[in-house]
């Protein structure tokens, strides 16, 4: 009987947003006068229509594939130069940042380029053939999780995390901004504007963590989905603001959050020509090679007409309707964070981020205050404990809601008694 | 500096597509008046416009997009539950397999599916931890490359294959259906109707899979992209025909080759639920559960205006245009056999399949064949060794193209001196 990878059964039980629905299901099955009032604030998803300019692309490419003329089949395995290029001009190049198109890797998002990613370097716990691997805590839960699957941790902790990972507390102290650490680590996974925190990290602290790596010969793998919600010129959207940092740090986009792709599935890859691993040998590799080689061998590419539309995104008026559907859900945040301080809950984040971190009320965990939540207010917002054991003592309130439900959401926080 | 995955480096030199390539575009350029007359039946791309069912159905996802009534988020990372019932239903219930809605996993494409399901295995070499590996030679290389990149092999041998990788040779004299192995095997890859010979197992050939895997504990991974041009009611088009195949095999589905889904990207995998591997404490765990964790943490489902498409296809209007689309490939196929015939050339395939698999005329080699049939005829088709050491001495040749360049090749090869 085949082997399986026994190290998805060091997993601890279950995803933690299953459990939230069980939840809300039970409150609203006992109180079914009440299941009406549920508003869901916890999983970020989108809720607004797509950008016009993503519509009539979508609407384009699938004319494209209804004529023989235009007919497209198997594509690049990376992507459509023309969708690379406008990427690298537009959320680069015209930032002043030199990303070539050829280090933009296309996909269907950030959550299977995060595992996919681990694939290319070495598998195992540190000491035994693998890297020594940091994340933030809290953090967001798929990084953990991919390198649990893949082997690179031990045994699910007692408490919560894992054995053989190093995690760098994010604390109201630091502003949950951890400084890059003092012992030595290989790899690690860093995410501005945070999610679950919506901690922005400021060109100081992005500069101390870029030396930091290139003294070390760290690999930073930057995640910067919530980019477009910085408006703060003196924030960096993205880690290659930081001179030096095509030499140890890739990063990972995503249209999700911007452009409202969560359904659609569009996201990409940086990893510049200057990015390099070691073999176990010691010679250097070249991680931009290693990734290229894992698309042509396990993909085909995004589809045709999503590449289009993330090229339509790309232009004028997609980059107008994009800003226009940030300021939005940023309008969202600020009401939510005005409510929290109504209320007198002390919370972080909401202000170049989607999501608002909040303080639990003194004397309640995570799960208390989210059960309190839903049955005194019918608001369901995340635990913070589902994103590691820093994350006890807080909730996150995510911003992407209809206007009306989130002016409803902060008139009910600000009276909860 | 981060380690690297070593079991990269072991690859041989690229996909052998991008060789082909680069000869074509060396002879249009050294022979610019021929460069127009090349016809391309190496990569098995489709070239017709899509089913209008798909269209429509890709049309009216898009729209539900664009209105906040009918928006669509994240949807659940398997698929959304009407299209697995759908695929239950008209490509297994209706043929009288049990295949729950519930063990159909939503993907975009079998070959991002390959990869993926070597992660939920053990890795390692047999005796390291790692599963005996078996493979049909010829063999579609995604299936050894990822099992390379996977670290379940030896380094790559002189003259083709990788050492620690069972090949199962496909011959004229076994009609290209490999029998079972009598060495132990814990996991096998098979395909029918066969990429890149065109074979079909007969029912008794594929019981006699089953059976075996059944008596050993072996686990087949049974690619069936192809099974729509099974029309032969004799011929097993699903492994779960056969008794028992639930216990032991998964089955990966496409629609590439059927809805022309190339550049869309749409397939699916069955891991029924009665499919189990081992853990190395001996154990058995659930290959349905694995893989259910492995798509909640890696991904965030396939896009939604493809989902639609996907459950279109599998309507009476959806169903009977693919299988025009198929009748019409088949049709080229029956062309490009007849040619074969009429040169003397011996072929195989091309009769339940879009691909012919021809002997090479004597004494060339497949890479001869290849520049023989571009300078003499400019046609384009992929040379056998390109899929493995018993490739060696054949070559195929595409179905998937318009009919007239389908005429036009079969009348240069019946022609060729």
């Amino acid at each position: 009987m085949a082997f399986v990878n026994d190290h998805y059964l060091k997993l601890a039980a279950g995803y933690f947003f299953p459990e939230i629905s069980r939840r809300i299901a039970a409150f609203a099955e006992a109180n079914p006068a009440l299941a009406g009032r549920i508003i869901r604030c916890g999983v970020g998803d989108v809720t607004e229509p797509l950008p016009r300019a993503a519509i009539e692309a979508l609407h384009a490419g699938v004319d494209d594939l209804a004529r023989r003329e235009t007919f497209r089949g198997y594509g690049p395995a990376t992507g459509y130069p023309s969708v690379r290029e406008a990427i690298a001009r537009v959320d680069f190049g015209s930032r002043g940042i030199a990303i070539g198109a050829d280090e933009v890797f296309l996909s269907d998002g950030s959550k299977p380029d995060a595992s996919a990613f681990v694939e290319i370097l070495a598998s195992g716990l540190p000491g035994d053939g693998g890297n020594r691997i940091a994340v933030c805590d809290p953090v967001y839960p798929v990084y953990v999780d991919n390198n649990v699957m893949a082997g690179n941790t031990g045994p699910a902790l007692e408490g919560g995390g894992y054995a053989g990972l190093t995690y760098l507390p994010g604390t109201p102290e630091n502003g949950f901004v951890p400084e890059p650490p003092a012992e030595p680590v290989d790899v690690v996974f860093l995410c501005f504007p945070n999610n679950p925190t919506g901690a922005v990290a400021t060109r100081a602290q992005l500069g101390r963590w870029v030396e930091w790596a290139l003294r070390h010969g760290a690999l930073l793998c930057v995640d910067a989905a919530y980019e477009a919600y910085v408006r703060d010129p003196a924030i960096p959207r993205s880690v290659y603001e930081i001179p030096g940092a095509e030499r140890c740090a890739m990063e990972f986009r995503s249209f999700s959050k911007n452009g409202g792709f969560t359904g659609v599935r569009a996201g990409y890859t940086v990893v510049p020509k200057a990015l390099e691993g070691r073999a176990r040998d010691g010679h250097r590799v070249s991680l931009h090679q290693l990734w290229k080689r894992r698309w042509a061998t396990c993909s085909n590419g995004v589809s045709w007409p999503v590449q289009r539309a993330m090229e339509a995104l790309c232009g004028p008026e997609g980059q107008a309707q994009m800003r226009a559907l940030v300021d939005f859900y940023m309008g969202n945040a600020a009401i939510l964070r005005e409510a929290c301080a109504a209320r007198g809950l002390r919370s972080w984040g909401g202000e170049h981020a989607p999501y608002v971190w909040v303080a639990c009320p003194a004397g309640l965990g995570s799960w208390e205050t989210f059960d309190l939540l839903l049955s005194k207010a019918q608001l369901v917002v995340t635990p913070g404990a589902g994103f590691g054991r820093m994350g006890e003592g807080f909730f996150r309130i995510s911003a992407f809601n209809s206007r009306e439900s989130v002016v409803e959401a902060g008139k009910r926080l600000a009276a909860l008694g």
